[in-house]
């Protein structure tokens, strides 16, 4: 008797049932669905997943692009595997150091049907080309792509980096650094255009001159904050950060350099991690978990023919003891 | 003319030396390997994999079992990744949650031959068990299993330990608090028996009270620093952590609640992070990244038919602020 036949025996269902069971499909009842995983559970028994991807044509992979992974992606990354690995989905990490040929190999996987969709973190191939490669499956974006036949769970920073502004220049901070991510990518450009329309609306000056591109860790941020005294203009009263290891840096190398914070400089940092909340570090709460969440959903409409709901997520400002 | 016989043409290497190079055969010349690449570049190719495994019989993929993703284990896989990465093959990573039948997937899939060969992160499975799967392909474990039959790339904790207490107490230090991590891993049992032994060595007192099991996080770390003021005897003098992380969360806690560090509690942290460099924690270092790089070069004797050295790696102190 075969696996399937025993857990059909014992379950009092159809084989068929129990397959839609193996394959994830939606069209099972909660119920049964509990009774035959307990069954299977009792059983000791582990499905064949090669004997699915015959039965669905699927790989039950999916892949994600990176450029690396660091601290910042995470809770994107981890976010995401868990709510794959929830739907029977095994997830891949391609990661490319930017490099357009790695990232074609995904691509080209992805044709090959060697997975069943992909999820960009971060990736430098067109968006044009990107696009060429959704008629062989699903592909989401946490990066903005900016094209609407790739799915995004990116979420508009235009709005994240206003709030740390509004917050800032109503204090009284007129000169003001930014330590910024990724030099072109659209992230970082909506950073820039936050922080100069918002300059050139309370009409204050623009410091191109106090712009970090290319800071992502902590040896970064303590590398800014150098930079900055060694300018030789005044040092800006406040420094917007791209992330909370930068922010960490600053703040961490402010100190070694006696500066009092905020008195001398204020600092915000982004995304609202645990160390951020230990140094008591103000800064933007992003959602970054829910986004992967989003991603899985949107994805699970072509993958699994389930419409799952996408959350509506907003940046928030977390104000600590650096402002 | 296929893309093969293109290449072959193209560079004047037979289609059997372009195939090897594609493979990643180590019976290729540097030189010829680079002149092959080199015209792959520049006509834009991008090998089909399938294809590949199909003439090797490998999938070109290999598995990494991890209960979660964090930051602690970050520089090992992405090290791993990377070392992979440059050798022609994929990760996947399966995360587990400590459940022996998620776990059990990924030994399957090795059976299956889904993957090539497979990287213990962490697991709970019994390394009797874990054995059983090594006749299907090789198995490495970066957590130690002190199984002969499973390649380990792990490091003796205890020497790591015992750097911090050989540090601490000369210092004076004879009331010295635990924060360690896994309680049942080896990892764990070896810091405690380093700790316990040298207490002993040393005529002093083993504060069992003070051992706090499962801390990973900056907010481990502060829980940590709280539950050691509420404890009815006095406050240890020193605190050994079970990464730079819970160190951080120690840290930051003990100034919040006004205590002098070093001067009233001292704290070692491991791994030697950017955050430990940042804070002035002391720490001791642990050269994770090497270690992934010997994990590859372990796999690559059964995977490639290459031998590649293992490196021999040491902890070592790094003294800082807080001790």
């Amino acid at each position: 008797m075969s696996n399937l036949e025993r857990i059909a025996k014992l379950s009092g269902f159809s084989k068929a049932t129990v397959s839609r069971v193996l394959n994830h499909s939606p069209h099972v009842s909660q119920e049964t669905r509990a009774t035959i995983l307990q069954i299977m559970k009792e059983l000791d028994y582990v499905p064949n997943r090669n004997a699915i991807s015959l039965s669905t044509g699927q790989t039950l992979q999916i892949g994600m692009i990176t450029s690396s992974i660091n601290e910042i992606m995470l809770p994107f990354l981890n976010g995401f595997v868990e709510v794959a690995e929830q739907h029977g989905f095994q997830t891949i990490i391609y990661t490319t150091n930017d490099d357009t040929s790695k990232e074609r190999q995904a691509f080209e996987d992805l044709r090959q049907k060697r997975v069943d969709a992909l999820v960009i973190i971060s990736c430098v191939t067109s968006a044009k080309e990107v696009e060429s490669y959704c008629k062989y499956g699903p592909i989401v974006s946490w990066q903005r792509m900016d094209n609407p036949a790739i799915g995004s769970v990116a979420m508009d920073q235009f709005k994240g980096y206003t709030l740390a502004l509004d917050h800032l220049i109503p204090k009284g901070h007129t000169r003001i650094a930014n330590a910024l991510g990724r030099t072109y990518s659209i992230n970082t450009r909506s950073r820039q255009q936050a922080y100069e329309q918002a300059m050139q609306k309370y009409n204050l000056p623009v410091l191109r001159q106090f712009y970090y591109p290319s800071t992502y860790t902590i040896l970064d941020g303590e590398r800014v904050m150098r930079a900055m005294l060694q300018q030789s203009e005044a040092l800006p009263s406040a420094i917007l950060c791209s992330n909370d290891h930068v922010a960490a840096g600053v703040l961490c190398e402010a100190r070694r350099q006696h500066l009092r914070v905020p008195g001398d400089l204020a600092i915000v940092g982004f995304d609202d991690t645990e160390l951020s909340h230990t140094l008591g570090i103000t800064t933007i709460r992003n959602p970054i978990a829910a986004q992967a969440q989003n991603a899985f959903h949107l994805l699970s409409g072509p993958l699994r023919g389930i419409d799952m709901p996408q959350a509506e997520l907003c940046f928030e400002l977390i104000e600590r003891t650096t402002t």
